[in-house]
């Protein structure tokens, strides 16, 4: 029986792609929670990749993870001890609490889990996952039917949840992702009118406009680089670009060249805009709603990756990077409760 | 006295800047007007940066000028003869009826003017100029009272427009212009809170810092390239980006960069959107009442450079992209009716 808080803080900066050395495995001891806290056993710890970004010393959204500090993560978990009156142990509950296997939380940074849905669901479509998608797609990009929504990175977490909104959403959709399998999935699996192997076409572009035969109404974006350049050169009028992530960038020691083909935007008269989602966060209800709803009723498909061992975290995240993930990447911390 | 019609054709595409052996000066009859038909004489000519696009042969918002053709223009003059039953000789009107001294038009392609303002006018402030500035501004950009507006290109005929309208709303306005005298003249008749001079800083990120010392909320853009760039990573939370123009770029002959800061309208949720002017027709009138009262009530100032005669439009309209012209250019024609 695991006795201790096994721990993983961020040992340097990384240049470029993360490396084992970037990280710092720690046991610490399992403290009592204090009044009004709360003691979680981490269950699954999301990987997102985002968290590259959050590893660089630079502002953005969030404050950057201090050098030392545990590895900022959003889990799921069981409560072990409360000393807190809206929360009992045996509850399931989710919060950022990081890459360690137990946290002290207070109320305010914990949020109580639905018993009947299952926790790794809780982190996927039905989690911040699933709102990411929901309010990007529907807030930002504001599809209308039988329009063409362009999703890249579309095997991944989000795109994919992204893709099956717009085909509910009545739209025509075409997913960009990397290899024969993953777009085998997007279209017989999940749905999507058409899917572009990035990884083997020999023009992007011509690509894009051929399954974009109606030009593109919605972009939304999680990589950035040249797909999103290239994806310019083919938007239509009034056209959304949600611009979600850039995972193409992330790791870049180098300056990243902008999206040369912005002036589309003039043209076109079209925004491009980015959004965060925890700006939704009184909405999360109604989110969660369409999603459960879609869940129940089969239209929302999605596939789990699961990384056993919070000590394989490090070389998971590398797996975002490298386009060898397929859905939801979780590392599962303790067994289920 | 003028006895035929003068035209300049585009002869060649330019790459670059362009010369004056693009343009070909051609000496035609005047024709009859045909049924319902109208001949005007044309006594401005506005020109434009947009012009620049207009030349090369590429999609836009409106078609290439095709080799051979008179080089496309607003023009504001008055009819000398009208077979059409909502104009009689004598009218002021205004057209795109290019860069000739007379034109053949139908009624479709003309806008009566009033004729108590003066025809320079009609292209500036109360013209497509400030038109453009006003919903430019006002519906893309949304300033909101308190909030700081930066402008670049703010000495031009849009970007002065903009500051004011700016100004009138009640924000702090900023502008970037190149030299001392557009500064000055910036902040010192037009009432710009600041004014950066790009051609004086050796840090354009630290002047645009410290004149928008509480961040930027909306950025009007007419110049592109590293201005726009720059100026991205000062937006604030859920700033507005217009892209009006990118005048630094339209003569470039290799590729521009884009934006790389474009993550910033992620992090700060905030948007980049451009439009065209020609959108709002149906609200001409309404953005004409605003413009009228503001310039009555002398809180919009506006510069002129008249330049004499057709046969100097091309030397002129490289004085749009060295800087050396403040204000509206506008070539002279003929004489006032």
């Amino acid at each position: 029986m695991e006795v201790e808080n096994l721990q993983i803080r961020l040992a340097s900066r990384p240049v470029g792609l993360p490396r084992e050395s970037d990280f710092e495995v720690i046991g610490r001891p399992i403290e009592d929670p204090g009044p009004d806290e709360v003691l979680v056993r981490n269950v699954y710890l999301s990987l997102d990749p985002a968290m590259r970004g959050w590893m660089d010393d630079r502002k953005s959204y969030l404050p950057p993870i201090a050098l030392g500090d545990v590895m900022r993560g959003l889990t799921v978990g069981e409560v072990l001890v409360s000393n807190h009156s809206d929360f009992s142990a045996g509850d399931r509950v989710q919060g950022v609490l990081g890459w360690q296997t137990h946290a002290i939380a207070t109320g305010a940074e914990l949020t109580l889990l639905p018993p009947e849905v299952p926790l790794r669901v809780s982190l996927g479509p039905l989690g911040m996952t699933g709102l990411t998608a929901y309010f990007g797609l529907l807030e930002i990009g504001k599809p209308k039917t039988g329009e063409t929504v362009l999703v890249s990175g579309a095997a991944g977490a989000v795109g994919s949840v992204v893709g099956q909104i717009a085909k509910i959403e009545g739209c025509r959709v075409v997913g960009i992702a990397g290899g024969p399998e993953k777009c085998r999935w997007l279209k017989e699996d999940l749905g999507f009118d058409e899917a572009i192997d990035y990884k083997n076409t020999e023009d992007l572009g011509a690509s894009i406009k051929a399954a974009c035969h109606q030009g593109i109404d919605v972009y939304f974006d999680n990589v950035g680089g040249p797909t999103l350049d290239t994806a310019l050169r083919y938007i239509n009028m009034a056209a959304r670009v949600v611009i979600c992530g850039a995972i193409s960038q992330y790791n870049a020691t180098e300056p990243v060249p902008g999206p040369a083909n912005y002036l589309a935007l003039l043209v076109q008269r079209a925004r491009m805009e980015g959004f965060i989602v925890f700006d939704y966060r009184e909405r999360y209800g109604e989110a969660l709603a369409y999603l459960g709803t879609a869940l129940r009723e089969g239209d929302l498909h999605y596939r789990e990756d699961v990384v056993s061992g919070l000590r394989n975290a490090p070389a998971a995240l590398l797996r975002l990077f490298d386009g060898s993930n397929t859905g939801k990447l979780l590392v599962q911390l303790g067994p289920e409760p």
